[in-house]
């Protein structure tokens, strides 16, 4: 199998969005955006094994989360996704692994509605680059700068998920067995916030999604936004199972772990009202869990007093690499 | 070093063109394009180490030659240079590697007027996908698919050099020291022909960048526009160390090697006039090798009758892999 039987075996499809002028198939693919109404919001993000995924991972998995992450990042932009192109470096063309992966793959995108239309296949260690394109009306991005005193920090869903799965699947945690489907498929197939991404603009002052863990990247929107922010762990949302774990694990997976793909942003006083207004899809939840000061610097409180992680947020160059 | 501090260390700097509304540092970046009157242009490639580039390789060239891949294919769509996106996976951070790369990334860059807009940085096998975005007035694109019986075919620049290059530093080819630089640095920096792409919308027909060999890159225009050629090899633009080299190396190289990022265009007769008023930068030439004809296939001759090249293109999935 050649290059380009792999890529017109697996990977080439019709496209389904009027804005694809050209697909693959040739040097560059064309997009047709309407400049007046709106902007590009473009995005892009690598997954490599042995780093981001373990060398066992079904290849579905590997597929859907690669898209996922990229696509969680148009969520928290505002954005609608329109496209992605792939780049994927496989050691060999093994045909049972792509067509798993082509699943995982295109699962997500007709979920959110994506078209693939173009990539690069090459021969190298297995990693996988998506990036992807998504359209905003012009001004109306979720950006990180724009959060001011006052305003209130929100996360959306359950945090601490992907980190339970991560944990138990490798044997550092316990969990009643009945709690084990949900952790492990929140950290293979995390669910992007799209949705609710588009439905906070125009409510929303700046938002992140949380790829890196709660406190680094709320992290990222004080700095951007010259600010500060005092969060009230007792108002973290966590599952039953985190409930179950609690007691072993304490706040950490749920606020220095990462890979939960929810919404962190936050709103002014005066639009928290028009919160209530967006049903989350699938049901997620806004949940209230600080503010925003002046100043610098993240303060955690939980019952006893200011709360100090053990670890922040995920380096890829100082620290350990979850498999 | 984090990855955060890696890449404001090493690759943030303001962006200069006006259609960047929001570049490095949020969720993703966001582009403004005047929707009525330009395309977006959209293309990715990948340079795994041990594959595309030997690990010797200097950073410079490396980076270099990853952006250079991408804008060939912008070039050979006609799209002028707006932005692009960089994933780097590295084993480590490497101050010395890491300077040289940016140096030899933005050299190009500016060159071209890309602006860095985004990107992504992990641990990992060393690997470089870049995504490079462009514009191309509505309908105006080269693409692939509208070569015409009749149409003649052209390349720019001079075939094989590359080629040339590498089999000399794989000690397969002895040549003139007065040629080494020269075919050396067309390997590890090609220029990409993107004034010339510009200049030839609206007189070519198709038009393709010459990365695989041009047997197999002309083969792509003759399978999407449903055409075959004829090419007169005599006709081959080949360089004064290309004639040193032929009695050992024959055509193959110039036809079959790749990596070359000239480009391959089909002219209507009627506007083969037209070629005179462009005048390429750096000067290049465009030269005439053959003719579009009815039916499929490519059919090349030489002084003796029909040539059959020994190899057809570079594949990385049933071929030896050039380093």
């Amino acid at each position: 199998m050649d290059e380009f039987g792999l890529i017109e075996e697996f990977f080439t499809r019709p496209a389904r969005r009027a804005e694809v002028v050209l697909g693959i198939g040739d040097d560059a693919a064309l997009l047709a955006l309407a400049g007046a109404t709106s902007t590009l919001a473009v995005t892009t993000d690598t997954l490599v094994e042995g780093v981001h995924f373990r060398p066992s991972a079904p290849s579905f998995d590997v597929g859907y989360k690669a898209l996922a992450v990229n696509v969680s990042d148009l969520a928290a932009m505002g954005a609608r996704p329109l496209a992605f192109l792939l780049s994927l470096a496989v050691p060999m063309a093994d045909r049972t692994w792509l067509a798993g992966f082509r699943d995982g793959l295109f699962t997500l995108a007709d979920a959110v509605g994506l078209d693939l239309i173009g990539g690069d296949t090459v021969r190298g260690p297995l990693a996988v680059t998506i990036t992807a394109l998504g359209s905003v009306a012009p001004g109306a991005a979720l950006r990180r700068d724009g959060a001011r005193p006052g305003d209130r920090v929100y996360v959306s869903g359950q945090l601490g998920e992907a980190a339970l799965g991560f944990l138990l699947r490798a044997g550092r945690l316990s969990l009643p067995s009945r709690f084990h489907e949900s952790v492990l498929t929140r950290l293979d197939r995390p669910w992007p916030r799209i949705h609710e991404g588009q439905a906070l603009i125009g409510i929303a002052s700046a938002a992140i999604d949380i790829s890196d863990g709660l406190v680094a990247d709320l992290g990222h929107i004080l700095k951007a936004s010259g600010v500060g922010a005092e969060l009230d762990l007792r108002r973290l949302p966590l599952s039953e199972a985190y409930d179950a774990a609690f007691a072993t694990v304490g706040y950490d997976p749920a606020i220095a772990f990462g890979d939960d793909y929810e919404l962190c942003f936050t709103v002014p006083p005066e639009r928290v009202q028009a919160l209530a207004g967006i049903a989350p899809h699938p049901p997620c939840g806004f949940h209230y869990i600080g503010d925003i000061v002046a100043g610098a610097g993240l303060t955690l409180r939980d019952g006893q007093g200011v709360y100090t992680p053990a670890q922040a947020g995920y380096n890829h160059f100082d620290g350990p690499a979850p498999l």
